[in-house]
């Protein structure tokens, strides 16, 4: 008998119908013999409604801590339906809220982080046989105050429940089938990963493939719980995210992720001489603007030199604002700016093992013609600053010279 | 400085407009200098749509404790609407759910029984100069799950907490204006008291008087809370209701009010003997019929007798086919309904001390040629069973007789 916990995302509630088979899919597994522990999400719509009044009521600075009481009630119900709908079916089952399993965490409203669950009541609830319900996205704070957990807050409920119930899986329902070598929309020959590691699954969560909320894939790699990302819209296996010990071919590339919120920032001339990447990154980070690739060229006359980066595209405003105001100080050439460029990555654990991982990339984009702005790596992942046009080029040229096309 | 408690229905917060005005009318007592602790229903609508939701998803028999669950999420978020909306105009204030006041009640999910409060933290939070919004209608159990207070649930969250915090005033603000020497919509002379006593509310309340829930009133004479009905829609004062103390001026006759939802069944010749009555009454007690007016003739013949009684419309059928039932055990000739009856009652402390007020009654009515069917007496009221179709008649009548004429 094993315990598992499925998280179900709003879509996958969103009506009567759907938590009714939201309700049969739990069924099923528990007449194998497992345990089942589900976390579920509003359904579809009511948080944006809840929060559309909170800002309508509240004003531009509205207290968080009342936020966290209106939006929570959106899982409180779902949490509730569910229970219902399984006890129809014959399943015992009973909802907990946030503060009765209890998810205990910091106090900051609205993005609150957990500080520690035992979910002994859920466990209590588990061993009379009882499938336990959680309310999604909610916890509560040491003043007792009701808490949400910001975007994503449900996975993460999911994770931390299936981490204090050393659950054998944590099963993410969602509305696609798991997780891609790349964006099937672009790259036809795409195909589902059976598995993928917690550090591939970051880097592709952070950038932009929008299938787990990166806070709860860490959550999952620092407690050693094994994520699987399915639809709960057909009935096939997804894509378990696990440590790379699980993984036992290793391809060199799992993935090819993009990013089209880059903007290419370029100051031409500064003076080559200690304090400046401080002053610019500094005044920078002040204005809290994330910096996110950063290239400086060789100086050619040993006096100036050339200083590129790149930030999301709302914030490049700010930056060129930013950068206008400490002129004087830095006293470069002049600034340039590029919102259309779009940033790609490969990642790939196996990297790390094998030689001219970097070399194919860049090989590969040669040969279209393709011209690279700037480059970063990591230890698992190779990411370059291309022109926006090429995008789609690109990931069809790479994604076959890594040998990940569907066969 | 005096604190208050204010109560606010579904209609007074159906919409943002309508929490923003309730929000003002808040602000409006407490720029006076008083404290204001608030108690808020949900918004006019929603809870149907739950309740409607849990029956369609859990069966005819579902489970209480979830339909808790998803009822109580209604409050909720009224509670902290209404709390960011006097925020909004610089009013501190946050919300109370049942659990947190904490409103402790019995395990009777879906209409629990407050056992206490002390409401700690609600005093600190007005003593720290904040507005408590209690979200109505919930408490929690002492296994912790959420329970709600059934029909006119959150009037009574309102006394508890009126009386837990020793607040000067308990106004409950709802769609009319107070309470009425009878149904306006029937007597156009009926006019709005200014003060009616706990116990004659409680006949008024359990006679059809829908202005505030009985339980509600029973609590508050017995923590003797001052309790203030208005409408929410209009600035005047309402009806008060307190102790008899407090009513120096008392008319003989408060109130008329009465009830349209009567049936009377006759048993005809029944024998007239030591059991029979246990028998009747015993049987449709087990059925879970309520039986009201009881008459049982004198006997003609010293060997049979008629008794008389009436039991509410929608259980009729049911009586009669109890009665039925026991029709060997009985041995009574025949059985007569009659559905087209209405009880109307007058009500007044000050009968009590005056006599003839019964008599003013049957004289009045005698002169209309309006037949009594059958009577019943309490200390402070008067209840008699006539044809329905002299209802209106009999209302003006005696509306007039007893002075209450609007002038």
């Amino acid at each position: 008998m094993a315990l598992v916990v499925q998280k179900f995302g709003g879509t996958s509630v969103a009506d009567l119908d759907r938590i009714r088979a939201v309700a049969e899919r739990v069924k099923r597994v528990r007449d194998q013999g497992d345990q089942v522990a589900v976390v579920v999400s509003a359904m579809a719509g009511v948080t944006n409604q809840l929060v559309e009044w909170v800002r309508q009521l509240g004003g531009a600075t509205y207290d968080r801590a009342e936020y966290d009481v209106v939006v929570a009630s959106g899982e409180q119900v779902t949490s509730g339906l569910l229970a219902l709908a399984l006890q129809a079916l014959g399943v015992p089952a009973r909802s907990f809220l946030g503060w009765q399993a209890p998810i205990a965490t910091d106090h900051s409203h609205g993005k609150a982080r957990v500080l520690a669950t035992e979910a002994t009541p859920v466990r209590q609830a588990l061993a009379h046989g009882e499938v336990a319900v959680l309310a999604g996205f909610q916890g509560v704070a040491a003043d007792g105050r009701v808490t949400t957990l910001g975007r994503g807050g449900s996975d993460t409920s999911a994770v931390v429940l299936a981490a204090a119930l050393g659950a054998e899986r944590c099963d993410i329902f969602t509305d696609v089938e798991g997780v891609y070598t790349t964006d099937p929309r672009i790259v036809a020959k795409a195909c589902k990963l059976a598995r993928i590691t917690y550090e591939e699954m970051l880097e592709m969560a952070s950038l932009g493939a929008k299938v787990l909320e990166t806070r709860s894939v860490a959550l999952a790699m620092r407690h050693g719980v094994r994520v699987q990302v399915l639809s709960s819209f057909v009935d096939r296996p997804g894509t378990l995210v696990v440590d790379e010990g699980e993984i036992v071919e290793q391809n060199i590339v799992s993935g090819i992720a993009y990013s089209r919120d880059e903007a290419k920032v370029t100051l031409v001339g500064v003076a080559d001489q200690p304090g400046v990447a401080a002053t610019i990154f500094g005044s920078l980070a002040e204005a809290n603007v994330n910096v996110d690739m950063i290239v400086q060229s060789v100086s050619a006359d040993g006096r100036t030199t050339d200083v590129t980066f790149t930030v999301s595209r709302g914030d490049l405003a700010r930056a060129q604002a930013v950068l206008a105001g400490v002129r004087a100080a830095l006293d470069y050439r002049s600034l340039r700016a590029d919102a259309e460029v779009v940033k790609v990555s490969v990642i790939g654990v196996g990297m790390r093992s094998h030689a001219g991982t970097a070399h194919l990339m860049f090989k590969t984009l040669a040969e279209r013609g393709i011209n690279i702005q700037a480059i970063s790596t990591s230890e698992i992942k190779i990411s370059i600053l291309i022109d926006e046009a090429y995008t789609e080029l690109a990931l069809r040229a790479l994604h076959s010279a890594y040998g990940l096309d569907a066969v």
